[in-house]
C-alpha cells in the first residue's frame, strides 16, 4: 500500500496443466503466469506468482505480508494445500487483504473457511455458449463491462451454489444448455474483501478475453484494502463509566 | 390469524383483460380469480378479490384489517392507484401484512414505494421457454419445487433488474433468448414480508401451472405474519438508567 | 464529478430554529450553514445550501442535477415538503446521487420512500451523554474516527429503530438513561447511496464535534457517486439468441 | 424431526466449572445440565447433553445425526476441539442442522469456521449491569421479548464485534460502563440457521434468567430444521437445451 501500488499475487497449482497439451496451447507459461502479466501491465498494480510447489506452497508470512490482493485458481489438488497455509490467507483476508477466486477455487480451502460453505454447484463441459449478465451495473467491479458480454465457450457451472447470501450479485451467466449461475458475487470478513468470479476453465482462453480481463482488474482495485488490520485479540478493557453509582 | 386461518387479499385491475379474447380464454374470470381459487382451495388459507374498480380501489381500511397476505397483480394501471391508498398498503407491510407481487407489479406503487427502488428490467414477448432455477432450496417458498421448472412460454424480463439487494434470491430464470433474470426475490419491511415473483403474462397459462401455484401457495404461508403490530409512533421514554450522576 | 470536485448540496428547514434563542445560539446562521461551511472547507468538496423556503423547496432539477451528494436535515416540517420533490430526490438517489440523512432526517419523506420504513424510534431530551461506538472500523465512513467517542450533551434515539436490514452497521451508540441505538446505518438504492448519522439535536453543538464532522465528511466522499445513471426504462429488447430452434 | 419433536443437544466443556465453587454454586450440575433441562422441559423439545470428555468429544456423526439443533457453550478449552469434529458440525449445519452459540462460543472452532471471522471483541469481568434491547421485535427469536430486559451482573462484552454483516441484528446489549454490544444475531450458511447470544457468564444466574430462557427456546424452534440435506456434492450433468443449434 505504500506508494499506492497494489501488490497483487497469483497462486496456482500448475501440476497437471504442464502435461496437458490442450491447456498448454492456451496457456504456454500456466495461467497465473498470464493472469499475473495483465495486471503486471496494468498502471499501478505490481503483480507476482505463487505455485503449490514453492516452499510454504507460496504462502509463507513473508509473502502474505507483502500481498494486498490475492488471486487464487486451483483445481484438483486443493486437499494439498496444508491447513495451516490455508488458515494463514483466511486470517490475513480477516484483517484486510482482499482475495479473488477463480472459477474452480469454489472448492480451494480458503473459500470454503472464510464462507463457511460447500461451495457445491453442477457442472458441464460441453463447449458451450456462456452470456455474462451485469446484474449490478454500478457496481465497481462492473465499471466498463456491458450489460451481457459472450464466452463462446465455457464450462458450465449452475445453480444451486453452495454459498452465503453474497453481499452483492454483480454478475450472473446465462449457459446455451439450460443453466443459470451467480458467476460474479462479493463478501467480506472484517477488513477483508473477497470476489468470486466463475469464468476460466483451463482448456478454454477465457482469460485472453478483455472483459473477462476486465473485471478482475476492476476486482483487484476493488478488493484493495485501506488498511491491513493488526492480528485481532480479545482485549480486557476498563469501564468508561461509572459502575454502581446507584 | 384468529384460528390460524390466513386471509389473502388477490388485488387486480381487470380493466383491459375483459376485452383481450387472448387473455380471457387464458383467464375467463380474470386472472385475480384463477389465483384466488387456487389459494381458496388449499387448507388453512381462504382468498378474496380486491379490483381496482372496487370502492377505494378494493384497498379500504377495513378490507386491509381483515387481509394477512395481499397478492398484487396489476400492469397497465399502475399510475390510476391514489397515492392514498399505496400508502395504506405500505404502511400496513410495515405493520407485518404479507405482500406477493406478480409479474409486472414490480412497477406498482406499492412495489416502489416498499423498495425504493425504480423496479426498471428490460422484456420481450416472443413466446419463448424460460426455465426457472431454484438458487435457494432451503428456502421455505421453494418447498417442493424441483431444482428446475420450465415453463413453454412465457414473457422475457431481463437483467438489470432495479431492486435493492434482496434478503434471499430464491429463484433466477433463463430464458431461450438469452437473458436472466432474478425471479424470485424476498425483502422485509419491518414487521412485513415481501416476495417478488416473475412468472405471470397474461395470455400465457402460467398460473394454471402446478410449480408456479406450489410457489405462491408457499409464499402466502412464508408472508403470514405471526403479528400484526400496533400503529408506529415515536414515543417519548423515561430514562432507565440515573443521568448525570458523576 | 467532473474534475473530481464533490457537489454537495445541505438542505434544510430553517424556520423555528430562527425564532428559538437556544438554537440561535449554537448556530447563528442555521445549522445547515455550519455543516455547508465545515464541508466547503475540504479538499475536493464544495457546498451550497438549499431552504425549504427556496423556490421548488430547494430542490429543483437544476439544483439536483448540480448535486452529488445531498445532505438532508429536517425535523417538524417534514409534512410540508411537497411530494413531487420528494420523489424527485428519491429518483436522483436511484440515478446515483448520495444521500445523507441526519438526525430528525429519520422522518423525513425522502427516508421513508428510499427505505420503504417507518423511521420510528424512542426518544428522550434530558442533556444526557452519548458514546458512539464504532462497530464496522474499516468502513470509510469510519475512517480516522476512534472506537468510541463522546457527545457531552445529545437527544437520546433509542431502539428498535424502523428500518430495513442495513448493508453496514457502522456506529452503534450507548446513552446515559440505557439506551442503545444503531446510529450509523448505511443502504443503497440502485447507483445511489444512503448513509443515515443520529447525531445532532439542534439545541447541542455537535456539528462542531470533530469526530462528527469528521464522520459526515467521509460520508460525503463515500456516496458520490462514480456515475449519474440516465434515467431508468424498462426497455423492448430483441433476443440474443435463437427462439424456437427446436 | 420425525413426529415433529425437536432434537437439541447442548454441548459443554465442563472441565474446569467442576472445580470452581463460584461456578458449581450457580450450576452445580454445570451450565449444560440447566440449559438442556429447561430445554426439555418444553413442549416438542427433547434435550440431550455431550461433553468435550466424551467418547469423539460428544460430535459422533451417530449424535449429530439424532440432532436438530446444537447449543454450543465453550471457553478455555476451545483449542482442544479437534479439527475433524470441528468440521464435521460445520458441515451438518450447511446440511442443515441449526446452532446456537452462546457467550463464549464466539471464540469456538464452529463459529469461527462456519462465519470465516476471528470473533473479536473486548470484555470486562466487574459485576456491571446490562440492558438486553431488542432491535428486531418482529424476528421469531424475539417472541415474547419485551422491549428491554435487564441482567444485574453480567460480563461485558464489547464492540467492534468480528463478524460478518449480520442476517438479522435481534439484540443489542447495553453495559453500565458505557459500551455496547451486538448481543443477539443471526446468519445462515446453506440449509443451517446460526444465532450467536451473548448473555451466559459461568459465575452469574443468567441461564436462570426468564427472558434469557425464552431467547434460547425461541432460537432453538427458529433453527429447527424443515429438512436435512444429503451430503453436497458437485454433480456432472447433462445439458437440458441443445448446444450448438446454431
Amino acid at each position: 500500500m505504500r506508494d499506492g501500488t497494489i501488490r497483487v499475487r497469483v497462486w496456482n497449482e500448475y501440476l497437471d496443466e504442464q502435461k496437458r497439451p490442450e491447456v498448454a496451447s492456451v496457456y504456454p507459461q500456466g495461467l497465473h503466469r498470464t493472469i499475473a502479466d495483465f495486471l503486471d501491465r496494468e498502471e499501478g498494480i505490481t503483480a507476482e506468482v505463487s505455485l503449490i510447489t514453492d516452499p510454504e506452497q507460496g504462502l509463507s508470512e513473508k509473502q502474505l505480508e507483502a500481498t494486498d490482493v490475492l488471486v487464487w485458481w486451483g483445481h484438483v489438488h486443493h486437499g494439498e494445500v496444508e491447513d495451516r497455509f490455508a488458515w494463514r490467507v483466511v486470517e490475513r483476508v480477516q484483517r484486510g487483504m482482499g482475495i479473488i477466486f477463480l472459477h474452480s477455487a469454489h472448492k480451494s480451502k480458503p473459500f470454503m473457511s472464510l464462507l463457511g460453505a460447500s461451495g457445491r454447484l453442477s457442472w458441464r463441459e460441453a463447449d458451450e455458449r456462456c452470456r455474462v449478465w451485469t446484474a449490478s451495473p454500478s457496481h465497481p467491479v462492473a465499471a466498463g463491462i456491458p450489460e451481457n458480454f459472450v464466452l463462446e465457450r465455457e464450462e458450465m457451472y449452475g445453480e444451486p451454489f453452495g454459498i452465503p447470501r453474497p453481499e452483492d450479485t454483480v454478475f450472473i451467466s446465462w449457459f446455451e444448455g439450460g443453466n443459470v449461475f451467480r458467476s460474479g458475487v462479493t463478501f467480506r470478513r472484517e477488513y477483508g474483501k473477497i470476489f468470486y468470479f466463475q469464468p476460466g476453465h483451463e482448456t478454454y482462453p477465457v482469460y485472453h478475453d478483455e472483459n473477462v480481463r476486465r473485471v478482475i482488474i476492476n476486482a483487484v482495485r476493488w478488493a484493495n484494502p485501506a488498511i491491513i488490520a493488526g492480528k485481532f485479540d480479545c482485549p480486557n478493557v476498563e469501564a468508561l463509566e461509572k459502575i454502581g453509582a446507584d
